[in-house]
């Protein structure tokens, strides 16, 4: 299976801009993804597509043969002959041969095969027996809409008689109503349905809902067809009976499974090209499938603007045309947006997905980052708890995780905050006014925080632990306290953290919300208590442990055979200073030793392959997958991050580096370098030949974090107070780095080398400065920033 | 398309215990079911299957490729590549030649085929290369297990070099875990799974599902293979990768699809056979498998009596080797007894369901129909009022439909108890002290159905006409009265009715029970009070209208361009005596004229195509399916059992003939006539290019009274107070019936003839008698009866 890295290293390719493959067979569950202000498309690189749109809820137009359960995005999810796709039919009608593209569902090898991953759009170029198909796709700008172009191009000496058959999955829709039929008036195919309900008050809910799939032709087709079992015929999707015939049959699906297909003839005469335009999408009903179709096509073509573009402005460019760079100018921030744009296709984010989320909108759109604190806090119970989601309109409700009651969502309000002033210094925010959730009562940011903070602190045992109750950021992690005695060592160090994070916003931003040198003395002295109590209670051996149970049993330790010892724990004892430098060492070692692969840093090792009552949910979940030891990168980049505060930049980048599929990995991550997935299989001692195995799910709390790791640790170009604080953590492997920084709406040209001495110096337009601080950086204004770090 | 008849006749063939299918091509949806206590197997011809089993909620243990939605079974449903199924593939590993048996997945044309669906099995003949391949499948007798054996016969004249693979879909069983591998303790593939959850109290909950899936296997296999993805190749499920690999490679699959596939070779010489065993099923745990493997294997063979036979003993058996008479003989009372056994796969069914579904049960298993009755009574309210559904277990919960409030619950109780009384005598019933559900006050059964009758007399209007609320039998008809005010004709007459069957009883059987003869008296005056009301607000123009809408709209009636005319109130106005000689020619002409169609009765017409406010979801469902118009053969039952009350035999007759596919139509309809689908596509003469087409759902009402209409009007053959009234309805198409009748523990041969004279004529044993009822019967003994009617 194993080839050569030449091989390997022509299969892909990153450019600005683009991630190319040029194998539909080599890594099959390859994928790139497009996203608008309401919704997500991942495509498959053979032509398999997810797609879900926001209506507020998140919901389907193209669906799979079957009822599908409603469940949030699940990792590592198949494709299957009939998952819905998006493909293009190709006949040559003299020589009968039929392909098509980009590759399903009829498998047929191409000449020249290229998916090529662009930020605004998503293109293939495959050759089938001389005619080159270019397939384009785009989200349309301010609807749920895809894009899509096709190019055919006849590149032999000889005229080509073909015919092309776009097919768009519509699926089994639902049990009530479902129809599918060509509508000359719209000039595409619609699709009715109405989505499955029984009670009363459903009819009226439902009634806002976009149950029309449409398939809309720039150019109206010859024939076409929407039955798809008389389509298949004996042949099945592969190799369907009326692709072989000469024509479709312009049958209509009367509630019976159905397919949006067209059909042009067309003879391409040697060396000339044709294109058609096609949008897919969902609406409520035909008259908004009028008006979409003339927003979108102005004539036979594509109207100008109607594609969307994230147009993401990141605070950071990096120079050089490394794949490290490319991923780090183009696909993180991306990614980032991504979440601060659609917040995970949800209406109830998680709290501390949302809040953290937002710690990566800082570098891109910081005035997002301002609005999901005041909408979290706003949320807020007068008692100081934070919900364990936030709703983000009237309609929205807690569903799934959020109805189970976890620990942690409070501690990430200082956390977020802080990270939020370092960038804008906005320190407005402190004073702004908030109302509860229970109380109308226009409360300061500042107390909001004080009140949460004090809530974590009063939800503590004797011991001074924090209690979990039914879980903390390890959200499956519910049976450890769910009697009410469990305690976390991650909460209770992550709450000293949070603490730390408070008292730098009040000393850097907050000097006229002190109201008495004794609050900073109180909270200094709560960091050290928790510090203090965690290493008395946690410390076990050689690490930290995960908690203590209900039965005051400690978890995570040399004794337990499954779940041994977790990366969290030693992660934020470095965070919140509760490691000694002894203690620091010793932890750092049984990470690398217990903890490490080739493809990162495991949550936890060994996986639990039983159920473990007092442990609970997460236990349960497959060996090496999500929470149960997978290397999830969410709890790899806080260890990372938690490496750089310690001085620890090497490994601090070996961490990020295994967090992209590399020339000698790819194949076993199955994904490309264009997003970091939420994991990729663990259990690498138990289980090796699934280790690396990427979950391919975009939704993840890494990339906020890892974006913080590059711009103010690695590149070291860190905000506080309103100064920029410069401090670069380059590793040995990396000897120069430069680029643009853009800091409170100053344009920073900066470049990073290594020199012999022992301390860093900077030049600042040439002039050197002495310290690390860049002070009254103007608004508008231009800095060179040349930075010498000792090597 | 159409073939002729010849063909068609030798396409499929009804023979006692046997229903044979020679194409798996010409009826692609056709299908057999098997069922035991525990669960429900529908097999399609070409081996997709659809299995379910209560636990005590159903569930299944052989997935699709995606997380499928819970909901309850629905019509129409299809297949598609990687339905769920069950198939070995065959290969000569000489000519490399690979197919599957009995079609699916490569789908290469056999040379024979044979689908033949008998009582207590499926089995297959298939021919591929001179290798017969005979496949049968039982159900275990107290498990939910499938038992197949696979016969391999050389039927050529060289030795063949063969390998087999039984293939068992598995699917995507959970988001949490899912894994299969082949464990050699219980020789088979064990595929573990854990229900997705995230409440801690689900876990609890789910602590007893049987979340394993097993393939035990009789011989131990050469090779074996879990793994989905890597089976299938490029090739897919038609060709896969591994069938033409030497060997299967023993892959478990490790949180990713899965298949349950082995591999077994072997040299067949010239005209040998050799046979393998299987047990598929679902399982808690491999503790429990283990002990499944000894029940149900005893070393290579499978254990004798281990398989499940439902073993119906129904009170009629016809003479003859017409398909009618092997319907009436073994299909219609196996369906029957199937609904009594399983309860439509659910823990709460219908009330109205579960009483009528046990007015079949009466003639197959009348104890059963007793525990129905009292089990029901016990779930009243002590104001009389019937609950929505019954709940089967004590965990069990009123779901879907049964959170929606239907009006008609009470009046199915008289009607089923008459039945019940009708065929057993046993009085004893109407004594039994039953608590209410919400009074524990033991109370004699009639005096519930006395409540239950008030209950519904109380919910009427001003006018005397019965409120439907969110419906009455059409439970989607939830807009008409769901203000308040709302009326329903058809439960108006039906409360006629019931109070008409409510007489019968006390005059039949509870003498005793009748505290005046004002009771007689004041009951008979509400019958004929709800038909002159009924007359009065609800006929216009030649039919009776379907109700009166909560804004005072008569619907159902010439004016509505789309549902126009209902068949029930036609129905029921018959058997309420509502209908007036002239009412009633004027309404059957209008039946026959909106309604009547080649494949049935059409409950409305015209099917509504878009939807109507004030009659509510009904509105919804596509035009021509369920009960929007289609031939929904429980309603079109109740026309013929009130047109055999009226006395038209000829047109009742047809109306049942057209319930099961014939050679001229079996291709529209799409199914075999092994069972009565709950409805055939209506909408005939809106789009007749559908109509006739089978739901394929074994789940209907109508089963119950089409067995009551066989036996007490066509045979004729109807207990009345413990005496057979014997009144045989012949149509002009049956010249003579013969047959044997069980009724209160005698036996009865029966001869029905016609003659020319003009009333019927019996003989008992010999001895003419006068009158048509027989009286005095004695338990065991056994009658000779002649019986001639008029012409």
């Amino acid at each position: 299976m194993a080839k050569d890295n030449q091989v390997l290293q022509s299969l892909y390719q990153i450019k600005k801009g683009s991630v190319r493959l040029s194998s539909p067979t080599a890594l099959p569950m390859a994928s790139g993804y497009l996203y608008n202000q309401n919704m997500l498309m991942q495509l498959n690189c053979r032509g398999y597509a997810r797609a879900q749109f926001m209506q507020p809820e998140p919901a389907k137009y193209s669906h799979g043969p079957t009822l599908e359960a409603k469940t949030f995005i699940q990792p590592e999810q198949s494709f299957y002959k009939h998952h819905p796709g998006r493909f293009f039919y190709l006949k040559n009608k003299d020589t009968k041969q039929i392909a098509s593209v980009p590759y399903e569902p009829c498998r047929v090898a191409p000449s020249k095969y290229m998916f090529d991953q662009q930020l605004d759009q998503i293109r293939w170029e495959v050759v089938y027996q001389q005619v080159k198909v270019t397939v384009v796709v785009q989200l349309a700008n301010e609807y749920s809409a895809e894009l899509w172009q096709v190019t055919l191009k006849n590149i032999s000496k000889a005229d080509a008689n073909l015919s092309l058959y776009p097919c768009f999955s519509i699926g089994y829709q639902s049990w009530m109503y479902r129809e599918a039929y060509y509508d000359e008036t719209i000039q595409g195919v619609l699709a009715k349905s109405i989505t499955p309900y029984q009670r009363l008050e459903d009819y009226y809910a439902n009634q806002s809902l976009k149950d029309c799939t449409y398939l809309l032709a720039g150019t109206a087709p010859d024939y076409w067809q929407c039955d798809l079992t008389s389509f298949e015929g004996e042949g099945g999707l592969s190799s369907p009976a009326q692709i072989h015939a000469e024509r479709l049959n312009n049958q209509a699906a009367r509630y019976e499974d159905s397919i949006a297909l067209m059909q042009y003839d067309l003879v391409l005469k040697a060396g000339s090209q044709k294109s058609y335009c096609f949008a897919f999408g969902p609406a409520n009903n035909s008259d908004e499938i009028a008006q979409l179709r003339t927003a979108i096509f102005n004539g036979e073509q594509f109207r100008k603007g109607a594609a969307f573009s994230a147009q993401v402005k990141p605070v950071l460019k990096l120079q050089g045309d490394d794949e490290f760079q490319h991923f780090i100018n183009d696909w993180l921030p991306n990614q980032v947006n991504y979440h601060g744009t659609l917040n995970r296709l949800t209406t109830d984010p998680q709290t501390r997905n949302y809040l953290q989320d937002a710690i990566g909108m800082n570098f891109i759109k910081p005035g997002h980052t301002r609005n999901v604190l005041l909408r979290s806090l706003s949320q807020q119970r007068k008692n100081g708890e934070m919900p364990d989601g936030i709703l983000l309109s009237e309609a929205a409700e807690l569903k799934y995780i959020n109805q189970v009651p976890h620990a942690d969502a409070n501690i990430w309000l200082p956390i977020t905050l802080l990270s939020y002033l370092n960038e804008t210094n906005d320190t407005s925010i402190l004073d702004e006014l908030v109302p509860f959730a229970d109380d109308e009562l226009l409360t300061p940011v500042y107390q909001h925080v004080e009140l949460a903070l004090e809530y974590v602190l009063n939800q503590r045992d004797d011991r001074g632990l924090c209690l979990i109750y039914q879980g903390d950021w390890c959200d499956p992690m519910n049976m450890v306290g769910h009697k009410g005695k469990g305690v976390s060592s991650w909460l209770s160090l992550a709450l000293a953290y949070a603490i730390k994070s408070w008292i730098e916003v009040i000393e850097n931003y907050g000097g006229h919300l002190i109201q008495a040198v004794e609050t900073l003395s109180r909270l200094n002295q709560l960091v050290e208590e928790l510090n203090y109590t965690v290493n008395l209670y946690c410390w076990e051996g050689d690490w930290y442990a995960r908690g203590i149970t209900d039965d005051n049993k400690l978890f995570g330790v040399a004794e337990d055979v499954e779940g041994r010892i977790y990366l969290n724990p030693q992660s934020w004892a470095l965070l919140s200073g509760a490691a000694t430098v002894a203690k620091k060492y010793t932890l750092l070692n049984e990470v690398e030793r217990q903890l490490n692969t080739p493809f990162g840093v495991m949550m936890l090792a060994p996986s639990y392959t039983s159920f473990r009552e007092d442990v609970g949910r997460l236990t349960q979940k497959y060996p090496g997958t999500a929470e149960n030891g997978s290397v999830y990168n969410h709890a790899a980049i806080f260890y990372a991050y938690a490496l750089y505060q310690i001085g620890e930049y090497n490994q601090a980048y070996q961490v990020i580096t295994k967090m992209l599929p590399s020339v000698k990995d790819i194949e076993t991550r199955g994904q490309l370098p264009n997003f970091i997935p939420n994991y990729y299989r663990g259990a690498y001692f138990q289980f090796p030949s699934h280790a690396g195995r990427s979950s391919q799910m975009l939704n993840t709390g890494t990339v906020a974090w890892l974006y913080r790791c590059i711009v103010e640790e690695l590149c070291g170009l860190k905000g506080g107070a309103g100064q920029l604080v410069v401090e670069p953590k380059l590793p040995d492997a990396i000897e120069h780095l430069s680029g643009q920084r853009n800091f409170m709406g100053a344009n920073i040209e900066f470049s990073i080398e290594k020199h012999t001495g022992d301390s860093i110096k900077l030049t600042v337009n040439g002039q050197e400065i002495t310290g690390n601080r860049i002070t009254d950086i103007e608004k508008g204004a231009s800095y060179q920033l040349k930075i010498k770090v000792p090597r």
